[in-house]
């Protein structure tokens, strides 16, 4: 079977706020590809990316993109797989624009959006899997698991702790 | 078979704009229900409703909020389903409150952010249909005809309408 | 001779503020065209007009979008043709969203970005017919002549009429 | 007797930013204790620690957060104590997120909002002793004594240090 | 017994904001007066209230004002007894500028800040009576029962009410 | 004698705004004139009012303009005379496009910029006469008992008048 | 023949940014000239400049400036020839303030505005180009060249590499 | 004769951004006096220098603050002597907030506020010296020389500097 998430970015420059994506898939095994789909210089591998979308049999899409972040609104106009954007920090806006033109979205092309900064990706990765753990409940406990492992961890006192 | 969507919302003073989202399932027929669950003012209420989601066989929530809007985080705490926050305009801050409190999110608990202002709730659920669709060929169709229907309504010159 | 200057906006809803732009070429005596091109409704229609520009023998493009306005950044990517965008204002964020989406271009395709507001379309217009004069002599009298016609109304001292 | 305020935070990293409150404490001799209670991933540790802090005789609760901080106002939710919040400096939106998600509270449950930044912890602590102070005579002149020795540690003129 | 309270604002036109504070005290059986206390146009009024609260046995300071709003961070300079801040909201910064005003307090002199807007006076009359309650149990329980009258009064879901 | 004061600004729309400095001055009995001086629609009316106004005997200039105002920094670059600038609220950004515009102004041009809205322009013609009250008795003494009138203006308590 | 576009800044510590509009303009070979030429330290400079672009030959003007950025605008004032301007970045307002002085321009003084940003000043010089290419077709040539490069060269695949 | 000008600033901490107005006095010849007077933490030296400040003779007060910058506008409250503010930078909020609190004065206070940043200070000495000019024929030919000087140092075209 084909991959279930694809990971596309605007940018070589955006991989490494991407990876954090990755990372979370790879933990909870969820299958998925990562791209370079620039929607403004490659507008052309988009149009193809977004109409073989469900062809290909992907379940979610997670697109990353900075400043004017055309690629996962573009995206959630060219196919209804669902589209998990991430605004990408920026050096002079600080990733304001980026957000902007990932959230407000018209009627009819909503794209799910996420933090700016570095949480933005991960989260992508864990409501994509929350997502396909709708219909897959070998992944939802293993979801359920990250999660509670996670807050299992989070300890009954701050340490003090000297940098 | 239980709803497979819910609607809820912080307060009755939301509800003009979650409406929005209401009418969208009711036009692709999804089952929904809708419920007042403040974070603030009923919290027991959300702490249960996100508790018993998975088992009530939720497949996505829809959480409208403004201002200091903590449901939508609150509930993806609670649940793994996935959660989609519609942040609702405000009146000082224009609804840039409600956004931030929506999206900014730390790494495990994702909300799916929309629109701040009328676009946001239409979207949530165009979103949550779209997650439906994935295990669901005749509401995939269903959402592709919709689409269809809006982009077949554009027309091509601008009406030079009085008002 | 084909138009000079398409005038194209993502919506029925941005006309009120792209007549503004209309007007002004109907007073300099630039040909223009009007056509409704949404990027996310009607992305099809968006590669079209794109990529027959140049054929078409387009020498300008205003476009006005809102919110996530896509339109002029992905017009700019499909075609050389100078493309100048106008970002409409909106309800929660006043057009600040719009600003955004079209101001922060990456290298590689510009968009000339006007102010946000009343001023906005008229100037896309003023610009256009500013590029235009470059090559047609006539133009750049008639342009010449709008521009001190303006100056020249200017009172040299505040009225005190009261509304 | 116990402790009389609480400092708590959402996460290990608040700790730099919530010291500054401890150290106040520890200056004016104000028992305290410290916990990490995350509205996100110990929920159920929020619920146990605002619905016990009337009976454990806690006076006023200090809790710092960052992002979409919803510890502060949940806390306000669970109980009536006196919750003070600190917004912690963000990375992408410098605070400004932590500050709406803990200052927009909506009628019926307040939080104390204090600074952004460096002065907004050690505020907290004062704030809080001023609250203790109305029913701690020592107090109270331990408090008039730390303000006069802050006004009177302020030189006259500013002095030429070279860094 | 003298006032417990005192709700001063920096002009007339932040009465119809600040009398919401005054209007819970009243539900909530707590003393309180009321004083127009400018900064810039009556400066001896305020160093003379801020000097004499003490003595007079003021709790609980709740000041509210707009724009350059120096109302509240120069009383809480002026008095060790809690200035809860409530920021009036503006013409042009939408009370943006009354909000930085008050809350950017340096360490030291803490002003509690309230939200923006209509719920900010409510909720500073709400934590001054919980304040007060920290040594008076009657009160105590009056807020409690506020508090649980106020849960109680969400209905389980949004009414279809047109306006 | 000549004028005193020089209003100027960018257009007749302005003058709503800054007919409130001309009124202080009536009041003070300053001597001024009233100018539209528009810095793109009458740049050489700027230069010359610029180049002459040492000579003319004007001691203050209080230019007021809304947008891209560049009447006030570009004012302060041909005189020494010292230039007061009001920024204009505007429709889209509220003012502080006009607010930047004038503030920012690098080393060796300042403006002395006044409040965005209603209290600016009555506020550059308080500044301009401190300003010529330095060397001038009688001024001085008007000016201070125009500032006692107001501060023995405000009344001790809020009166609950009904709007 | 002269040079075809003008390449102007208000200061030398613009350079660094505007040298990437040169760099655009030398691969493309296009013919330009550079200057500093202040709104407010040189005036008279700018004067110049604008009155003498027609008769001179240029075809359009880049300007570039920061903080309160009058020079794209009165240039805009000066002459019809097209101005393209880019906000340089500042360092207490990230080149907001340098965007809305640059942007926001009244109706009948278009400036095109370029991203804020690495992004901007290589922009001007490709909407140079673009408006150059409009006559000159073995330009439009090598600008459509240098776009095709330009997608050819994104890859398919993030790299994972480590700084 | 005593000194002029008063540069007075919040803290210690302000004098690195306020010596850049000592060095233009210097420059310029003005007599003037440095003094640390904050608003919240000596409030009665506040108190003192503004009661004082027309009987002991200065003409100009520089006032420097940053935060919660109460210190311009309580001294425009307390003096008829012009009042210079200079936002000093921030680190979380960029010194919007000292901007905010020290321009939003309302009617009957004005302070002349300068540029968040370096160029606020030596701005702020430059209005006082055009002040101080308009009864000093001396000093304004020196300011006319300072400004003549400035200029004449802007070189025709920037130097490829390598840093």
């Amino acid at each position: 079977m084909g991959v279930k998430v694809g990971i596309i970015m605007g940018s070589q420059s955006d991989w490494p706020t991407m990876k954090g994506a990755a990372q979370i898939l790879d933990d909870l095994g969820v299958s998925y590809e990562t791209k370079i789909v620039s929607a403004h210089r490659t507008p052309d591998r988009l149009w193809t990316y977004g109409k073989t979308a469900v062809e290909r049999g992907l379940q979610v899409i997670i697109a990353g993109a900075g400043g004017a972040a055309h690629l996962p609104g573009m995206m959630a106009s060219k196919t209804r797989v669902p589209v998990i954007g991430v605004p990408v920090q920026t050096k002079a806006l600080s990733g304001v624009d980026s957000l902007y033109s990932i959230l407000q979205m018209p009627k009819g092309y909503p794209v799910a959006t996420m933090a700016i900064g570095s949480a933005g990706a991960p989260n992508a990765a864990l409501l994509a899997a929350g997502i396909l753990a709708l219909q897959d409940a070998a992944l939802a406990e293993r979801l359920d698991t990250w999660r509670t492992t996670l807050s299992d961890s989070i300890p009954d006192e701050p340490q003090d702790v000297h940098p």
